[in-house]
Order: C-alpha cells, then sequence, then structure tokens
C-alpha cells in the first residue's frame, strides 16, 4: 500500500505524503516512493513539482523515523542515508520543487522543506530542527543547507534551541515564501506552480542547477573537513546520541 | 541628443535615465553615456552617486533593449555585453551608488539595481528579473549578484516566476533599503547621500572594495564551470530562446 | 576593581560590563576580564553565556576606546588587538553565547554583537559600525563577520552612513533575533538560555564549531587579499584616520 | 569497421586505437568506440585499463581532428566536445587508465594522455599541445589538467611553444611515469597492470576519485571565468582562429 | 622503556626511532612519544628537528603498526588516530623537521616523510604507501598530503600499485632533497640543520606556517567531501578492508 | 643615464639590466624603468619580451635594495612595494617573458625569475631566496609565487636555508626550462623567442591569462589569512628584521 499519492496534470506533479498514523515520517519506503516519483516526473517532463502533505493533519512530516536511525557508533547521517539521497534529488531535479506546507515539518523534514526551491505555507505551518534534543551530531552539509536560506542567528537559535518556528515568523526570516490563508494555500499554490510552468522550462533548469552550485559552494580544507567530522564523531561514539535517540523512542526528555 | 541627465554637486552626483519613449531601456547608447557619466564623476571625486529615473514615469528602467540581444546561436550575455560593462562599473565605482526607484526595474534593470550599493523605493517600486520568460539563460556571475543580495526562496521565486516583487515585499526581503512615501524619496534618499559624502571617502572606497571582493567570491571550480556554461549553451542554442525572444518582440505570449 | 560581573549558575554563564564611566567601552582591561571570564566558564562546563550591561544604561558599549587605538601609519585592527581576540574567544567558545542588548551598540561593541550566537534585544537596543566616521579602514574578517549575518544593502549601508540602526529594523533585517519589552527582555533572554542549556551540549559544540568554519569560509586569494590589505594601508597611512581619531578624541565633527 | 580493437583478460581491459590512415585521429566516431569500450569494461568488473595504439606507427594520435572543429565564431571547446566527453570519462573510470605510449601525442591526444592515470612511454614518445599553432583558445579546464600534472614553466612550454616534449624530457618533468626501451614497453606496462588489478580496487576506486576532486579543485569566482571566457570568446571570434584552421587544413604556415 | 632516543644541542633536535623489533612501527606507543618529544623541543626553542632511525637498520619505519588499526566497520584513519596527531605535530612545530631517511618507509611513515620539511636520504632509502594492500581507504588530508609534494602520476602510482620507490627515482621527483651516500647522511643531514639553525628562526617560522595553510588549501565543498567520505565508508565497511588486515596479519597474500 | 637597455625587433623585445655597480639590484629606478619598457613593449605588439643581464657578469641581480627596505617596524613587502609591482608587472604582460639568467639571481630577483613564463639558463645560473638571513618575513603572495613553480620540499629547502641552487639543480627541480652551455644560451633563448613569436599572440595571450588566475587561485579565508599576516607582523616588528638588515649592511653575519 503506497505511503504516498501522486499526480501529474498540466505539467505539474503533485507528490502528496499519505501516511497519517506515522505522521508522515520520512522512513525508508516512503523516500524511496518519493524519489520513485520524482523519477517518474522527470521521466514525463514535469516543469515543476509540488510537495505536500495528503491529509490536511497537523504534522507536514515528523522528519527522520527515529526507530530507523543507526545505532550508535555509527554515523547517523552518512552520504548514503535515505533521506540525504532524498535532498540530493530534490535539489537536482530539473524544475522547481514547491513545498506546500500546512502544519509542522519536524527535523529532517526540515531540511527537506529547506531543499526545495519555493515553499508556501499558510497559518499553521511551522519548522524545527531537533538534533540538539537528540544528542544528533548533524551533517556538515545539512547545516549548510540551512546556512544558505536563512539569516545566520536564525540557523543557529533553530540548532542550538531545537524551538519551533512559527508561520509568522518563518515568513519574516525567509524560510516561506508567503503565508497564505489555510483556505487559500492550495490555489495560491497552484497558481504559483502554473506561472512556473508557463515559463521556459530549459531556461529555469539551467538557472537551477546553478543556484544549487553556487549555493553549495562553500569549501573547506580537507584538514578543516576531517576536524568538523571528528568532533561529529565524538558526539556518535559519545553518550549524548545513545541518551537522546533511546529518551526519544521511550518519549522521555534526554538527560544530557 | 543625451539619454540621460547628469549632476554633480556637493560631491553628490546624481544620473537620471531620461529616455522614456524607450522607458529607459538599457541599450548600448544610454549605457555609453552612464558609464561616461561615471568615469567623469569619478574623475571629479564624487563621494557618492544617486541613480534614477528623470521622468518618475510608470517604469524605472525596462532593462535589456531586447532588440539589441544577440541571434540565436550566441551567448546573449558575454563578458562584453554592454550591460554587463555598466554593472561591472557600477560595483567597481569608488564610491557608494544609490539607486532611487520609482516605479519598476525590469530584467537587466532589475540587475542594475542589485548592483547598486543601497536602494531607496517609493511605494510604486517593483522589481522583476524575466528571463524564464524569454527562454534566455542567465549567466552565473548575473545570478551570483542576486544570490549574494536575497533570501535563496526568493531568488527562486524571481528567476523561476518571474513575477514581478511588490514594494512593500521587495523592503521585506532586503531588495531595498528604505521604502518611503513618493513624495519624501528624493528627500530622503538625497539625505542619505549627503550623509555618506560627510565620511571619510577613503575609509568608504575600501571597505566597498573589501565587500565587492567577498560578495563575489563563491568559487567554483572550472569543471563545474563549463559544466554549467555548457548547460546555457543548450539553451541559446535551443529552441526556447528563439521562441521566447520573438514572442517579446511581436509582443505575444510565447508557447515553450 | 572588576570592569564586569560574572555569575554562572545552573550551567549559565553570565557576563555584565559593569564600566558606566566608560560606557562599557571595549578598553584592554575590560576585554581580559571578559576573556578571563570565558576561560573560567568553559573550564566549569557552562552550556550557555549570556553577555549584557549590568547597569541597564543607554549605551550597551561604546565600543574601542578610541584612545586606545594605535598612532597613525600602523594598522589600528590587527590580528592581536585585543578585540580581535575577544571575537575570536566568542566564536570559539564551545557553547552558545546569547548577547542581551538593551541601549545601543558601537563600533567595535557592534562588531561583537554579531560574534554572538544569538541576540535578544528590547525596543532601545541600536546597532552602529562607525569606522567610516573615524577615517579607520575596517579590517576584512571583521567586514565578513558582518556579511555573514546581515542583508548586503544593510551591510552597505550600514558601513557607509555609520548611521544608527534602530530595535525595529534591526529586528526585520536579522541584527536581532527577537525584540521583546524592555520589561521581559531579561526574563526571555534567561528562558532562551535555559532551553539551549537542556539540549545536548555535545551536539551543540559540534553544530557550532560547523556554523563558524562555513561562515568564515569565504576563501580569496593571496594576491587580492594582499591588494585588499594595500587599499586598507593607505587609508591607515593618510589623512582620513589622522583626522577621523582625532575629531572624534577632540569631540568635533570630521573635516574629511 | 570499427576504429579501435579492445580485450578483457584477467580484469586487465585494453584499447588500441586502430586507424593508421586518420593517424589515430581522436574524431568523434573513434571517441564514441573508446567510451563505449569503458562503459562495457566497467560493466564486466575491469581493474585497470590500457590505452595504447595498435599499429606501434610514429604516430600514438594526432589529436583533434581539426575537420571536425567547428567553425570559426563558435566555442571549439564546448563541454558537449566529444573529446570533452572522453576525457571526463576516462577521469571518471573507476579503475586506473594507463596509457602506454609509443610515438606521439599531439594536441587532445597529449590531453588525453594527461587524463590517463599513469604513462608508460619508450624512446620515441613525445608530446606536443599545439592550440598556439591553430589560434584556438584552449578551455580554462584543459590547462587545468596540464598544471595539475607538470611544473608551472613546463605547461608554459607546452602552450605557448606548441613544440614536441622528447622521450628524456617526458620523463623528467613528470609527463610519464616511466621511460622503457621500445621492446620492453609492453611487458612493463602489462606488468604494472596486473600488480595494479592484484590490489583492493574498491580501496584503488575511492582514492582515484578523491584525487580527482583534488586535482580538479582550483576554484575560481564566476566573474573571474567570464572574463577568461570573453578573453577566449575574443580569439574565437577573432581572425586567429579562422587563420589557424584554414592553415593546418591547407597544410600551410599560418600567418599569425 | 622508551621506543625512540632524543637529544637537544647547539639548537638542533634530535629524534631517532628505537624500537627495532617492531621495526621502528608507528604505534600509539612510540608516538606519543615522540609528541612529547617535539613538545619539549619547542618548550626549549629548538631551530630545527632531525627524525631519524637510531639503528641504521633496513626498515626506517613500517608505518602504522596494522594489529593497532580499528577493527572493521570503523573509520581507520580518524581525526583522532594516533598517526594523524603526529602528522599534524611535525606540521605544526615551529620550525622545519628533517626527516634523515636510510632504509624504507612503509605506509604512515611514508606519509610522515611527506608531513617533514625536507627529506634526506641515502641510496638504501626507499618509500611505499600501502593502503591499496591492505584494503583500507585513505583519508582525504592524506592523499593532499602525497599530492601537495609529488607529481600526480607520481601519486597514482604509488596509491594504486603500492610499490616501492627507490632512492634514485625518489630524488627526481622529489620526495627527497637530496640522495646522499650513506656513509655521509649524517654529515650532510646535520650540516643542512646547521644552515638553517643560523637564520631568522622568527622568520622560517612564519614562512612554514604560510606554506603549510598554502598547501593545505585546496578546498571542497561539503556535499563533495561527504560523497567522498560516503566512498571510504563503503570501502571500511565491505570486505576488501576486512580481507587486507586479516591477510596482513597472517602474513598472507590478500585476495580481493 | 638608464640603467636597463632594451630593444625590440622582430616582436622580440629585449631589456637588459646594465647596473652593474650596483648588481643590478632592483632599486626603485631600475623597476620603475623595466615597467615602463613592458608598458611600451605592450603599446608596440610585443608578442614576446627576453629578460636579462646585459653585461653577463657573476650576478643575474642582487634582488632588493636593501637599503631601500623600509626601517623597521614596518611592513617590507607591502602591495605598494616596487618589486610587487614589478611582479604583477611581468605576470599581467600579455605575452610570455622569458628569464634568459647567466649568473646567480637574489633574493627578490629570485622572485622575480619565477614570475617569467619561462626561463633559460646556463651553467653558471643559481638562485637562491634570502629573507631567513634577513630576518624578513616574506609575504604570502610571494611564497605562492615559488610554491606554484616548485616541489614543495624545495620551496622549504630554500626558503628554510638561504641555500644557492646550482643549475644541474635547477633544472632537475623545474627553476628553469632548459640549462644549456653558457655560449649557447642566447641563441637558444632568441630560438625560442622567434618560435613563440610565429604562434597566434591572441591565443597565447588568453592561456597566459587563464594559467595566471589558476596558479594564484589557492584561496584561504580572511581569517586565517589575518593569522598569517599577524606573524608576519610580530617579525617585522621584532628583533629579527632589525638586526637581519643591520648586519647586512654592515657585512656580517647576522646574531638571531
Ligand atoms: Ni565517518
Ligand atoms: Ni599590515
Ligand atoms: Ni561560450
Amino acid at each position: 500500500m503506497p505511503l504516498i499519492r501522486t499526480t501529474l496534470a498540466d505539467k505539474i506533479g503533485t507528490i502528496a505524503f499519505d501516511h497519517d498514523d506515522k505522521r508522515n515520517a520520512l522512513g525508508a519506503d516512503l523516500i524511496a516512493e518519493v524519489i520513485a516519483a520524482l523519477d517518474s516526473f522527470k521521466a514525463d517532463g514535469a516543469r515543476v513539482v509540488v510537495l505536500r502533505s495528503a491529509s490536511g493533519g497537523k504534522v507536514w512530516s515528523a522528519g527522520h523515523d527515529v526507530g530507523e536511525l543507526p545505532r550508535a557508533d555509527v554515523d547517523p547521517l552518512p552520504y548514503s542515508d535515505p533521506l540525504e539521497q532524498l535532498l540530493r534529488a530534490v535539489k537536482a531535479f530539473p524544475a522547481p520543487v514547491i513545498a506546500m506546507v500546512h502544519g509542522s515539518a519536524w527535523g529532517g523534514a526540515c531540511d527537506l522543506v529547506m531543499a526545495c526551491d519555493l515553499v508556501m505555507g499558510d497559518e499553521t505551518c511551522a519548522f524545527a530542527i531537533t538534533p540538539a534534543k537528540l544528542g544528533l551530531p548533524y551533517n556538515v552539509a545539512g547545516i549548510l543547507n540551512f546556512m544558505s536560506r536563512l539569516p545566520l542567528t536564525v540557523v543557529k537559535e533553530m540548532f542550538f534551541s531545537a524551538n519551533l518556528i512559527s508561520a509568522e515568523r518563518a515568513e519574516r526570516v525567509g524560510i516561506v515564501n508567503q503565508v497564505v490563508p489555510a483556505a487559500s494555500l492550495e490555489a495560491e499554490t497552484y497558481a504559483m506552480a502554473r506561472t512556473i510552468a508557463s515559463r521556459s522550462s530549459k531556461a529555469i533548469a539551467a538557472s537551477k542547477e546553478a543556484i544549487r552550485v553556487l549555493s553549495e559552494s562553500v569549501p573547506i580544507n580537507p584538514a578543516t573537513y576531517e576536524y568538523l567530522h571528528g568532533l561529529r564523531r565524538d558526539v556518535y561514539f559519545g553518550p549524548d546520541y545513545h541518551e537522546g535517540t533511546a529518551a526519544f523512542l521511550e518519549k522521555r526528555a534526554p538527560k544530557f
């Protein structure tokens, strides 16, 4: 039984998370379906894709399925991690991907929103990046994804406090392009999609790729990278990652 | 007959576009006059320059003169393009250049505003970057000019939708420093200019140049650059650029 | 007699400037105390530090003690400058540092706020970067510190005009995370501090360091750097630096 | 009739140019065969590939088929150029490629040798890079390929004089790993191939890819790249490229 | 019982490996002694350090103690690895370190020689980098250490074949500064050390640090780095690393 | 009375140092003449320039005129230093510059040779970089100029020992393109010059500029650069620079 619903009409593809009992968590199965849908849309020449929740529930997506995170002593966010694959697939998709966000996006889902090209939200949208609650050292490319989007102080507030950013603030700090009333979110999102679909898809694809390259271009030396990776490694071999994930699964507050 | 008007008083230079019947389009002739004015102001020790429209019409500038764009199969935005020369002249000018924007700035004119150091606007100011309507692959340095200024999602919305950004939003996302009522735009702009002119022009020149270098410093490898240029080349050798420019000149919607 | 007051409670350290008759200027003595306090907090495992003014006066800090700036013909902001050391100490501190700003922050103090991880302010907070008034060529790393935080047009307005940015605008452009009423500034700041202290300090430390590295990563070639340094050198060997600092100490307007 | 011969034995693939009447020129047809052979070897798990000439004639390969070079006014070395595709295929091949060079390698063939991982030659091997004779502006990534291999003065001598570098000097300056007598070239080359094939192919593939990334990592800003591309463009739109290619095809000396 | 011998005379420090029965393998204990010796020399103001083998045996150092390498499924060369610490200590030492090499240097010892500032060798010196025999994916900073020293084709030959480079070739390709007869190696090395000790140690320290920074400056994007690390990870989680290390310890040829 | 002799024939310019009693030291006057000659050759369309000594004496050039070096407490190698200007003029000259070296090149003259495109020498040529004898901290761009040319161990040996590199070794390590007998140096140099002059000067100019950009592209962060500059500053404000220059002028050995 599929975990997402997809449609393609007028060159506009739609991918809707449809896994309410897991609060649309980004488990490996759901991610595989999303990547397959993107591949299919690409083959069919979609000129824009809308990424949304099917149900309109309170949670747009709960993010990583914490139960699927690797055990302690292993990097929880390696290059081959399914979510990492999804983020790359969205960024490399040759047409704009619009996140249409009703409800809250947590952790990896927040990172996914940041990987989308445009973000349309309503008054219920909210965003939190939660690794500081899990004792999980976020990967450098993931941190950069946020830094390429948001003011530095906001990035730090999000990563250090793990607090939820409300819709009003999300618009002000640039997480979303526009916050519109919930009743018109769908209409506004698809209006934007239709506009984009009417433009030159070739010119858009070339500029999306240039923007991707430029926004990822924050080069650091190998020695520096290995130092940062060493800091991360000390965390995932240390007690915080164990305690944070255990507490989450036991639905209790962690003791760091 | 000149296409611009210039004055220099109290170390404040003013360049006013004055070519209403072409909606102040940035044709080669007008650009040559602007560059000459900048050279002259530099020689005369101007400490700040205001770039404005003379007429106060609805269009600050229509941007590239599409009729002057090169034919298909040739890069429409080479290094030697007059507009590219103008953008470099503004960035290299050793004193701040303030764009005073009443009305709309389109395409290349929008890029020009982004090349200015400060932007003062009123409630009529509006900004659109239009290559996706022309099927024109924008150059990488030009895209970076927007990325160095604006939140990433806004850059993408502008490049992918080609929609006009209103004054209110332009202030919120950082295109303009301040939006003031039309009646006081001139007064506020020149007040800012006088303040800047009273400061140490040498210290300002050194910091403007450092900011230019730092903001352009998004280094990418030659192999990557040639890949991006190859994507652009496929567009200007392909059908979209031909159709987009033809439709524009025929005043019809393009069929991409 | 100490120039600061410090406390550490519940893993939250507080450093309060307490030098009213110098308007909390960042002189070498005060800086040495702040750095010592940071070292001590680090040894004691502080999970967050609040940096504030003790008195609640109109000036949070006046910035560099201009009387301590080096004579003309010498770089006023070398690597070993006490303020430069303080900025590095704040950035390298392995836990978040929150600037709690009541009143105005001038020059070097404005740079210090930009070096903090989060900024909480009230309606009196205001920020100005003043080297253009002193004829002082700011150092490249310092300019980058502002560019990594603020929209480019705001950076330029601040450096070129030396004008004060008000609380309302400081929130809009991203200098502060939140502006709250003066009466609740302390409560809100320490609430944020407690939240951060409850998270995984190890995961936060690793991400703070990654963010620091990424935000400082704007690499430029040695030849370019030496060119920029040459521009600065021409200013501090030239008349503007002499006139600007003299005028400041004589409490008169400089004649540039 | 194929223009190359291929074999695969003991995990060692061999690709031999076999187009004597065109002096093994790297025309689009021959290149397509080589790329197809590499794809096939990759699928079959080859652990090393030897690239050689079948005939043992005086010319290892004449390089670009000048008759296939684009007309004037078009970039002769775009990203999609067949030779550029071949160079990328060799560099991206997940196992070492050894150039076994008997005879001379000209122009594009010289670039191809530089793209191989190891180079074994005999006393007849010789190397020239000839764009200065054709009035052809070489692409930046291509120049970097030489710079990543050879001392800077040698790169300049080769590009500015277009002179042939002899076997003895090629060994001294690092073009070839080893020069051995012609009679033992094949034996020595395949001995090296067998050694490599006995090692961990996975560890080798990972290090080859890291070396590729590091050696291509000479990042430059978009503005700088567009300036360099502008210089190249002035050449291929100018008289030298027309005269150089015409003279070559007419087998006469060019008059620059 | 110490594993090294140290002396300091005339500002020249000497560290001699003295662990013949382990062939001077770079185990954690020996490394700790070397780092402590460097710290002590630094405190005592040594102006140059000579790194040598005490015994003059056939092996200068066998490199990593393979028995100490981490088990499969863990990165064998993390940032905190003792050898990595030693390499950084040598590079950061504020005076030149001269490797005086009699005999062969294997694997990590070969990397150590590359980390030294100058290399003096005699006719017995020889160098091999052996991870391709162990199925061990070398770290990116380590590969760069070789690339900053040696011609690219030589780096590839060494990493892909794991063959030993002889003294004669080591001098030609730039591994050693000078190969001298074994009888005069000590005399020549200390003559060089005395010359260096007579120069301005402050000027030397500043230039050594600049050279270190410049030679490590090959910046790559986080996304690219994580891709390369992912390739390495696939190797150390895969069969080759297990087989390679097992075969080594069992003194048999590995079957990859 | 001019300090150089110049000729231009067959598009080949020659600049000969002719200041024997100062051993062709690179004083400000001589440098001004060389730069003027380059400007003149550029205006006249020279396709190659030969830089040589007129007299054929034992010293090609003594380098910096130490008597002209700035006093202590000031950077001895600022961007505006005449020699720095000369090095930039040679690198920016739009045609190859060949150093024809008979005799020894010291300090700044050695740097100048490294700035030339090709180097032809005879058995008397020799090269030393001497700042470690003067207690002078070399500038970062200058160190990079050597690193872009020579093997790293050789750069370190030269900077740390200040020893002279002989002709034989200079050829082996890549300082010179070719060492030829003194009797044929002139003939061989001008033969090379004629070959270059016969090629496409436009294609050569474009590739020279690309090579310059690529070879200078070793980007480092502002914070890192300021750290390195701080190390240099500690030296030129410290005792070694004072003692080194004083000893040189007093023709005695320095006591560091
Ligand atoms: Ni790892
Ligand atoms: Ni300085
Ligand atoms: Ni092009």
